[in-house]
């Protein structure tokens, strides 16, 4: 077995509720706390068990939210309470990996960090820590490393990232420069990137050295960096809730692409390493079916109580996660969510707009179920 | 208001279970007992109002399995227990209705009696009445009546009478002979049936003097006679209960359209009087949506909690028979029937194969909820 990575510490962000994944995901139980997949494990719990190889437990760190920290621990029970970074309130991803840099550079000063969403499935484990660690060795040289997935169709969901000229870095022969990153194309301009193999799908993994994230964050949002640094003085003694509670709410809002990786990919300062692993962010209903299915439609895909659901002439998706029985008869490409207090009927082609149908209850004051 | 009808009893059989409408009807609580238009009253109880202008309450029975006599008089509070009418067990509908007639026509020599199923829903009250009258005009004369609804479509979901040569009878000017009983046609059949107004949907109303059908019952199926009547000379005694537990079990199970209409209709003794009111059998839930929509697919219908459902860009009929949240989103012509352990999805186009979910249901042991 591969020995873990030295100094290098794995940080998950567990913010993000997932609401185009509800009745499933609620305010209360994001997206990763549950077991979307049906491996029997969280997202959350998947995220640990992919990254322990490259980090041993004491050098895994999570960041979220007050509501959650209770689940998290209780998820993972080999995390250590130290290590899970509770968010005062929703400051975007500068202030949460920004955080635990910080935290973590004051404990062990040249730590390496990176940074892995709690809610992506990513399989062929050899090829992801393989990827890692190169990400690591760019890392070790200086450089703010990411990951870029080699995509596996023209998709028109995720941000791109141009790779430019290759770096020359012992251990990580596949690095290379980030040439720019492009937002979300329209399905033309995906299938340019597709066919140009060296525009890679941006997963928002990001390696660094704590302090040169730091001194980038301190480059490019300095009030950010300056509130972060006195949060992370504070941290371990008795005076942490107190700065946290007063500082944190004053933290610019700001996603982390913003504040560090675009500015750095324009000063020559960012690596990308592709990854030649499979990587979904289950972004909906449609995603998680066509991960399950392996985009066959043939059939009905059930996560859940599968002895409660008949299917007859039918395909699609059903997520039963209640005793009830659920039968689909005749329906094409349907999404079906069962849940105690909520019923979602979808296809994959509107699986986007349930986050307007949160929306919607929210207005209508039905936020129990939210 | 008009006058009950002189001599005139109506028979209420309430048998079958619908299960082409699970899981809202079951074994235990069958399509009658169900409020599935959403008009605030059971389908029996609906059928109880539309006949109490013809018969007082006195003169209206219900013919019902054990299982479910005790809601039928719930369902009916003014239903007289001595007309609710117990089988023994399922013995189709010419033993059914032959019990009514053989037990009022010993209470009431001279009775007409009038069947009505208790699950159909019919709008038009007053021209309804009035075919209710004429069809008792032509019954008073001898004739075994029935009632053949106008088609209103080329429907190849219903049998069909054709009307042979008019009858001159008062009070039943539109009265005709039945010429024929045809069996459910093709759409090529059904369309020509549809352009000749001579064809009517069979709806399986039967009004006769008692006796008369009884005598039909005699020629055709003597066994089947002899033993209603057995039955019949010992209801309203102490010896019902020993008598009915040993006879009924070996009455012959044959329906009333071959024990009784289609001889008659043979020998020219079965007159139709053909009704202009509005019919429908609720077979199923492709025709419940027919019947709230109005035949209108640009939305979605909602039966029950009104409150909990919300649709975007979808159209259906949803039946939300729980306190949950239903959200149907960018779904076409979805049929979502919501109830606390069991859920259907479907298709108007596949709402007739509920059945073979209910088989299959059955099959799996999962009976509890059928």
């Amino acid at each position: 077995m591969a020995q873990p990575i030295d100094d290098f510490y794995a940080v998950i962000p567990a913010g993000g509720i997932g609401s185009r994944l509800w009745p499933i995901s609620r305010a209360e139980s994001p997206k990763f706390l549950h077991d979307l997949t049906g491996a029997g494990e969280s997202l959350l719990q998947m995220t640990w068990d992919r990254l322990l190889p490259l980090a041993p437990r004491e050098r895994i760190a999570v960041v979220t939210g007050r509501a959650h920290g209770v689940k998290v621990e209780e998820s993972l029970p080999d995390v250590d309470p130290a290590n899970v970074f509770i968010e005062i309130d929703q400051r975007d991803s500068a202030a949460a990996i920004g955080l635990a840099a910080a935290v973590i550079e004051k404990r062990h000063p040249g730590a390496i960090i990176g940074s892995f969403a709690a809610d992506h499935v990513i399989k062929r484990q050899r090829v992801f820590e393989f990827t890692v660690r190169q990400a690591v060795a760019a890392a070790r040289e200086g450089f703010i490393a990411t990951i870029g997935i080699q995509p596996s169709e023209p998709a028109v969901g995720f941000g791109y990232i141009k790779t430019g000229e290759e770096l020359d870095i012992d251990d990580a022969p596949l690095a290379a420069l980030v040439e720019r990153f492009v937002e979300k194309p329209d399905l033309d301009t995906a299938r340019v990137y597709f066919a140009d193999r060296s525009y890679l799908w941006n997963a928002g993994m990001f390696i660094s050295r704590a302090d040169v994230l730091l001194g980038e964050i301190a480059a490019n949002q300095p009030e950010l960096h300056a509130g972060l640094v006195e949060i992370a003085e504070a941290w371990d003694t008795d005076a942490r809730q107190e700065v946290a509670e007063r500082v944190w709410p004053t933290l610019t809002k700001i996603a982390i692409d913003y504040a560090v990786a675009e500015p750095a990919a324009d000063k020559g300062k960012l690596a990308v390493v592709p990854g030649q692993f499979d990587w979904d962010d289950v972004g909906d209903f449609a995603s998680l079916w066509t991960l399950l299915s392996g985009g066959v439609r043939d059939d009905v895909t059930v996560v859940g109580a599968h002895d409660n659901v008949l299917s007859d002439e039918a395909t699609g998706l059903v997520v039963a996660n209640t005793d009830r029985v659920v039968a689909v008869i005749g329906v094409e490409d349907v999404i079906v969510v069962d849940t105690p207090d909520a019923l979602l009927v979808t296809t994959p082609e509107h699986a986007q707009r349930v986050k307007s149908a949160v929306t919607a209850l929210q207005q209508r004051g039905r936020s129990s179920v939210l």
